[in-house]
């Protein structure tokens, strides 16, 4: 195996290899303070300064207005979808949601737990190949928010414009935070699972608007509301030390290469680089139609599943890896977040060619 | 600054410097995969056999009855104390809890919310100083547990002998797991935030009777029911996997130095080292009671705040970190977990009674 190979993994997925090369060494003594970076004490100078640093990054690069708190919290997209309605609703509240894949699916089974979801839009019946236009659906007038997932990992598809709505917006963007840049302002609160475009595992950041942090219900427990750690600016206990940490360096690592417009730029290449293989040949097909089809990954079949596992095996012994499908829609799926490089991507191209001729 | 200072952190805290050093290795490439440890995907073969080795072990060492459960979450304690009588318990239902500090009082509130805690025991006017004798309290008849702290980290009080009740017990491990030996048996539930005995922060782990894994209320999310990550071997979703991999090196490393009767013997030779150099003098004077007193955080004062305060500082200076003791009391603190070497504890005495000779 060569020292590095390329990991299309959804997530946890491929970090800068400046990243990994500081962590590692901070890891043994951060800083020159004689302690290693997950000894120190949360509480520490040092520790803190880490955090605002990555607050105040991720609020640059974000473009984040003040009038919104950015929270460092644990249990990944999954706790949101539960905290989401039980800070925003509460019994006998409604919201609208789309239904365009499976971890929308997901929050729509939490918000049914704790109050009630209206589900204006489903791309179900069509194995979720697409993502809908703002005429496709109407938001309940008695909704408080409309919460839609802006990238769908599993299906390949994004949201090319985000919907337009007069209820604030509330979105899952574990999978394509800031690797384009937006508007926060129509948004109550956005969230991210670190493990795709930010860092490892471990860490969720949630942007919510600061007026939504006296909704609770008071039969809410203290760690499940937002409010909790807005005001201990997300020290409220113990938090993801080490992950809160890799984010900042990837968000430096980002600012570096030139920020979100950049990356935007970058990634805008790569998924035109890649839909452009698969579209020149019958051997590929594309999984998401066309107006959906998402730059971060990026979702294709082949003729057969035996030459779809065939591809698999062989990539992975030419040093791709991480290219299986989900197994919801079988086929492949190459995701190339931020820091997955365009040669990976130029190199996998030239590998499906080759593939595609030997098998076509 | 040396290359590695005594760190008294109370956590997160010091860790074994090979734990940390196999950590810089595998976070660039781990096992040869051309993928650092951080990169791997939570579903790879690579970490599927880490997060089975690493629960492995803790049965192993804790000597866990196969009808328990062993999960990795996040959120730290503070979310198990929610959780637990959000699953436990249900409204109308009651719990015993002792109040032998901070977070004993933090879960009482939290059951509070949920259903209702019955305080059978607080050592609260006397600063905490204490925990409870058998004798000292009575669980109510129609409670579903007895809830305590093994260890209280800021007080530095410890339960030399565990509640005998007829009920099943719930412990707050935090701060003392895998530190002694322990029977299992009379436990519902055991939980720990890794970041003092287990690893860095970032997970807890929570050890279950499977038979209580069934009671939890519909009304409760899905992410919020210990049944959702023992179904799935606490990869509902996608766990915190670079803290699993370093508790799972740090429970080889404490497997290799002969396992938890081993360490036990150590910590009691380190506390009874320090407890002795604070009785020998005047000049220092410890906050516990004697019959309560931590092996893991040792609490002292001195005859003033300003001396104290001095010996923070001259301390530093000596490569001796984290000895200030928590706000809530004041004084000093010497926080010596299993990774905390015995050469740092002879150091330290040799340091404070210097300290006391220069300033008695």
């Amino acid at each position: 195996m060569p020292e590095r190979i390329y990991n299309f993994s959804p997530g946890p997925a491929t970090l800068p290899r400046e990243v990994l090369a500081q962590a590692s060494e901070d890891i043994i003594n951060y800083n020159n303070t004689g302690m290693g970076l997950v000894e120190l004490s949360h509480r520490s100078g040092e520790f803190m300064a880490i955090a605002e640093e990555t607050e105040a990054l991720l609020r640059e690069l974000l473009n984040i207005p003040a009038n919104y708190k950015v929270l460092f919290l644990q249990g990944g997209a999954s706790t949101q979808f539960a905290m989401i309605p039980m800070n925003l609703l509460g019994a006998g509240k409604k919201a609208t949601y789309l239904n365009t894949g499976t971890w929308a699916k997901k929050a729509i089974k939490e918000a049914n737990i704790i109050a009630e979801a209206d589900v204006a839009y489903s791309s179900e019946a069509d194995s979720f190949n697409h993502v809908p236009d703002q005429a496709d659906y109407s938001v309940a007038p008695e909704s408080e928010y409309l919460y839609f997932v802006s990238n769908n990992t599993i299906y390949g598809t994004q949201f090319k414009q985000f919907p337009q709505s007069e209820k604030m917006l509330v979105c899952d963007m574990s999978s394509d935070i800031l690797s384009r840049e937006i508007d926060i302002k129509p948004f109550g609160l956005i969230f991210a699972g670190a493990q795709k475009n930010m860092g490892p595992a471990g860490a969720t950041v949630v942007i919510i608007r600061d007026d939504l942090l006296d909704r609770t219900p008071d039969s809410v427990p203290t760690m499940f509301r937002y409010k909790t750690h807005a005001d201990k600016g997300s020290m409220f206990n113990t938090p993801p030390c080490f992950a809160i940490y890799t984010i900042g360096l990837v968000l430096k690592w980002l600012k570096k290469i030139g920020g979100v417009a950049e990356i935007e730029k970058i990634n805008r290449e790569k998924a035109a680089l890649l839909y452009k293989a698969i579209d020149k040949t019958d051997f590929f097909k594309g999984h998401a139609r066309e107006n959906s089809r998402s730059m971060m990954n990026i979702t294709f079949n082949l003729p057969s599943p035996e030459l779809e596992s065939r591809l698999v095996t062989d990539a992975l012994d030419a040093g791709f890896s991480g290219l299986k499908g989900h197994r919801s829609i079988g086929g492949l799926r190459a995701s190339i977040y931020n820091a997955f490089p365009r040669q990976g991507v130029v190199d996998l191209i030239d590998f499906m060619e080759e593939f595609a001729k030997k098998n076509g």
